[in-house]
């Protein structure tokens, strides 16, 4: 199973950089969902190359076709399959990763695991599979936002750090409006402006830069998650290092917590709107694995983009040192792209383990 | 399947603080594995609670039983049940918790959860749980070690740092000897003789502190793990954030590998002990979610103890106001008797993506 | 995973018939259910050795202990651990299995796959694995017994072939009592009495006769099972064929169905007791894998006991031709004792496929 | 994972009768596999309607694209997507369905099950969820063949009996050319032509047959599958059963071996070829849930179809009592269309188990 992820709201991604296309089937979608492909549209949109001037110019216009699922403009509970074709393909550019393992790349490892590879691109190690995860994202979001018409649980990730440009600590749940402002998706204006030019100018160095991205989930019932090893933190932890150039996660203080002694990273508990609630939240919206129905925040951690325009030491497939020098379109910065599939990662957790929750305590009635 | 880890070399625990014990099935093992019961008695006496004067005094043997899947001394391949006997019970002890949420615990997520709870030492997230894993991970440990004969798979964890204390960058692979020295786990004489005396010091203030534990993993070979959600690192993330008390997880570079651009972080090719390999492992020893043969190295970020001897604000079960003593015999820093189970984690992810890899890329000869 | 079974109500078995017992872990039980130990050793003691003048003789008193996951007389919700201990072990019974391979016994492939096996009393193939398998099916029971209180789910199984005899049809369905009125567990008190002299007979002989169990379930509400691979027939028969002797499954019309036209086969839909329900139940209960509210029948054939009290051809372990005589103390038909087990895996089944169908089609509201 | 089949080697399925098409996701498939879409589309074409004058005339050409994990010819390990467009649909002709349920279909039960349903074709239930299976196994059969240079694994189902007519015990180990000498699969060309006769007639009746398929396979060598849930034959009855129309499955003896005794039935060691085996092989290929290296020899149950094209008693979404006459252009006997879909699981359950054994028993040297 190693391209399925989740139990009961499941999706298994397939497709390369190269050839037919990328696509994904979700599996165990709940029926009666009203949805329209535009919906899956805007969030590739969000993903998608060319749609700034700080991230690649390549021109893949990234069209959804449902292919299964649907009738009638509501999902029928049987899988959901989709395909994006690739489009802007150019074989040829990829003649040299044909001998050359690139720095920091997949190359060697898929070598060494598989005997050959398909060097186009990345292959399958290529953010192009990044695409079925947040068309299956988007139908999980709209679960979320549907599923409890009383509290919609909504999902916002933004970038809270490039290099070494952090924005101040943003009390507020960040609106959709203030995340897609900018190019960068960080809601503080101001710190935008400086993460965007740190990008153009390590661009026009031909180098690159990481990051952290930033991603709280508010109005999620407290009881989600399991005791043991489906700690909700685990299988969001496990969701995000899933990501290509993720280095790290934390969730509510994280490591910074662990320069605080329990008395003071301790969360009480307390009354609030005349509901028993932890006071603050340290814990970051889990306990024991659990949720506490407070807001749920994590962070996580994004190397500086492999893809360097500079020339670059390295060896070939026959084992002989050589140089090369990277080309293409890439993005400086991954960060601002990143932020829906974080998003939607989140959601593909969350759903899952809202329907374990209802199968495993609300089945019955004892 | 909230209580089972691993698809092909699998556990599965149960058990409580407070009943009939805890135990561990162990399915998938590989036949033929040479083991006794005294191999895991080991790993078990490290986790063990009294085994110094910084952890907690509780007196348990922990004594293990296999109840199955070993025959004339060699595993089966058929499930090996262990059992350890739960014998310290304080039932009355715990009274309180009965009524009363104990901060930063799990039990006010267990009762949303699950509607009601053993509130007796914390019942199923008490972190007797984990002698299971770490009885599992023994045998994990084992097969790695003679797996291949002519690579042996060694994995050692250490405290690096206890509140602010940090042990200084140690770039030779710490010996067992060098970690067992003292009672904190950390391989640094000097840093280890600061950590405990921290440790004492907020022990004697009723309070508690986390801090970091690092764990490197030498001689596996390239080409463990999956290109997509089954990634080495998600699968290490995730048996991380699985553990009591953790907050967060990072692999190589890691969050402050965020601070470098492209050109800095690039682990470039070239030549040692003629073989091609990257001549520095910012990456962690993955690239792309397979191993690159290099060293693995990943943190974990444990919160300091939930369970503090000072007055605490709280609720009770009937949504009140009310304070909170905590009592009992606790750990000040759950970090030393961690180690063996950070490690037993690391076992169990490497054992099951090497059977994975076995399985997909060297069962059939083309 | 060779050992678990289910994907949301999942059991895990582990122990052989010789070494500390044998046991289960049921994971992923609903929480809050009213559990006593009695109730699950009422199911054991059905299929306990030496309960009747017709089965093995062996004294095994089977006493269940629950270790786990459960808490002043409710499931907690986390696993529940069980264990059955060996008692009436005689090593020295089995010197002879060491070396030759029992005829139909799995001594043959369990050497050819494990490289080694435990060669007393069959080791895990030994039916003393089912324990386990009714301990948790005693759980499911229950759960269908009270999880709707407005229809409880009843699973009724019985033997209705032994060898050539069989009993007429019985279009009501069972009770209890009627079934455990004989040893055999035909709930036709005439055919019974035939069965139990053919057994004896065949015992006399030092031979040994298979037959037919068939199973009813009625309560199971219109809409569990899934429509493609994990259809609820599909479940059934995986369920019934993992167990020792079965060779054949059919649900319905099932072999014989096969000699109807369309025409005579087809259930036609009308109105009965003022719903819409099929009018005859050729399909058995299920249409497309999902179950039609209707009663659900399937059957199942063992075959004859592979222990005999008679020499027979073999082969030992160094290849070698030989004789053995089969000894010790053997049920002459396995099925009076298989109708619990039959029972308890069509209970796991319907738990498991509740739980999902309460997952996908319950949890939201669209 | 509903849509899922196999630990392994696993496959996805989607897509209904009506909308963009059906697929599957191969995953876990070995790398370096030399494979070409002309393979697929061959099993495809066994499958295709239209084919003969004794199957459904509509036209569909069933054109299979591989979109992913192929790369210069040989499989890369990564997940293999493929689609087949639908082309053939004429959604006006199924108005009727929306709101009758037809007898003995699944419409029924899948708006009990998700409360709607697309009534087109049959939806998510039409036979063309098959495809995505015959070209996955189209893979598995591949694997098979090459796998074990030594050893080729050879799988060949035939129709062994049409409604009462059946073929005499077929001894020899069909060619692939006798099963498809005729349009109805039956490697016996004097029984071969009364099925055909027969299944005209029932046609010009508008009505239809059932019958049995046989299949056999030859070159497992011995130690696959497991000893307690996922024997080899349990596994082999989920497949079966989980195909559209099945009513049941027996291996070996099956539910005749019931009327034999175990003197009569056990099949006794011996030496042949200078190899120990099992003289006779009324086991069907396993002992213990595990291959002996024998022939495999299992029979499917294919219930009479169930669309006719008579006038038939039915009731409507709203629970009123209707009639429904059949029309479309439907198999008037499934059976030799099924045949390659039996082939397809029982090769995705062998390549499935034989991955599983090389991992538990072939990964480490002890």
């Amino acid at each position: 199973m190693p391209n399925r992820f989740g139990q009961l709201f499941s999706i298994t991604t397939w497709g390369e950089s190269h050839g037919g296309g990328v696509g994904v089937v979700v599996d165990g979608c709940p029926p009666r969902l009203p949805l329209t492909v535009e919906e899956i549209q805007v969030e590739l949109d969000r993903r998608r190359p060319g749609q700034s001037d700080i991230v690649t110019p390549r021109k893949e216009a990234d069209s959804v076709e449902i292919l299964s699922g649907l009738f009638e403009g509501r999902t029928t509970g049987t899988p959901i399959g989709m395909l994006v074709r690739n489009t802007d393909q150019r074989p040829g550019a990829y003649d040299e990763m044909r001998e050359k393992f690139r720095p920091s790349h997949a190359d060697f490892t898929y070598q060494a695991k598989f005997g050959h590879r398909d060097h186009q691109g990345g292959g399958r190690s290529s953010a192009r599979e990044t695409i079925g995860r947040v068309a299956a994202g988007a139908i999980a979001k709209k679960i979320l936002a549907l599923g409890d018409p009383a509290q919609p649980v909504e999902i916002r990730a933004f970038v809270s750090r490039v290099h070494d440009i952090e924005m101040p600590v943003f009390a507020a749940f960040p609106s959709l409006a203030e995340v897609e402002a900018t190019a960068v998706r960080c809601p503080d204006a101001a710190t935008a402006a400086k993460m965007i030019e740190r990008i153009k100018a390590v661009r026009s160095d031909g180098d690159s830069v990481g990051g952290v991205i930033e991603c709280r989930v508010r109005g999620v019932p407290a009881g989600l998650g399991e005791p043991v090893f489906d700690r909700l933190e685990a299988d969001f932890a496990k969701a995000m290092l899933s990501l290509p150039a993720t280095k790290g996660f934390e969730i509510g203080s994280g490591f910074s917590g662990t320069l605080l002694k329990g008395s003071e990273h301790n969360d009480l508990f307390g009354l609030r709107d005349g509901r028993a609630r932890p006071l603050t939240n340290r814990a970051g919206g889990v306990l024991g694995g659990i949720s506490t129905g407070e807001e749920i925040v994590f962070r996580v951690a994004f190397k500086p983009t492999a893809t360097i325009l500079q020339p670059q030491k390295t060896v070939d497939v026959q084992g002989r040192e050589t140089e090369l020098i990277g080309r293409g379109r890439h993005d400086p910065c991954v960060l601002p792209r990143a932020v829906p599939i974080v998003e939607a990662m989140a959601a593909l957790v969350l759903v899952d383990h809202w329907m374990r929750q209802q199968a495993q305590c609300r089945s019955f009635k004892f």
